[in-house]
């Protein structure tokens, strides 16, 4: 994979607005977007923290993957996004080293990016997403 | 709070070996330290990820923070650093902002950083550690 860098950290909240807020008075980030993902069933808000990003998840769907995780363990860090060059040749290598994919070619995410998850079951538990941007 | 950087993100592990072998092979990140904390009862890994580290923590004691972790939670995210500048004077701040703090005053972690823990009850369900690197 060799990722360049963390691209961003997804955190799930039950509400956005009220999250923002606290992320803001509280840790001193300023929010620079806000972004409905129809196809996630999310609004996600962005902060910018070093060379990361902050992705706050609110659910728009209780059936939705953000609605479910919320459900199931309660607000709090959802995944973790690697940045790598060359997603589609990455997920081949996971493919070939045994690790269970969510995704097997890549797809839009907020921002823009690339993105495909990697099933936990292979990760030690964490939900870890690899990304790219193509046109930077 | 203004953080720099996201200094790392700690991540409870059954076994270190283990996961340490899964982050080189599958992610071709390289282990560069292994270190244990007697004090918080854990051994950790580092990797380094662009200006972010990756800290893999297994529990050296069932009953210590890491060990509950796993019983309760499963294998997964237990943390994020921020670092910091001036960590005494950032805890002043949250105190004053009506945060619930674990640490009120910074203690030694892992590579030789001074810590603190901020309840995950003001944090909107996530563990945030404060830090920073003192003689640098």
């Amino acid at each position: 994979m060799n990722p360049t860098h963390i691209e961003h950290i997804g955190i799930a909240v039950a509400n956005l607005d009220e999250a923002v807020k606290l992320y803001e008075r509280c840790f001193g980030l300023k929010c620079y977007k806000v972004e409905e993902v129809t196809d996630q069933k999310v609004r996600t808000a962005f902060f910018m923290v070093g060379q990361t990003k902050i992705e706050l998840l609110e659910s728009t769907d209780p059936e939705g993957p953000i609605g479910k995780f919320i459900t199931k363990r309660g607000e709090g860090v959802h995944h973790i996004a690697f940045a790598v060059n060359g997603i589609e040749e990455k997920l081949k290598f996971a493919e070939k080293e045994g690790m269970r994919l969510i995704d097997h070619v890549p797809r839009k995410g907020a921002e823009g990016l690339d993105i495909a998850f990697l099933h936990p079951a292979s990760t030690g538990g964490v939900l870890i997403e690899i990304c790219e941007k193509k046109n930077s």
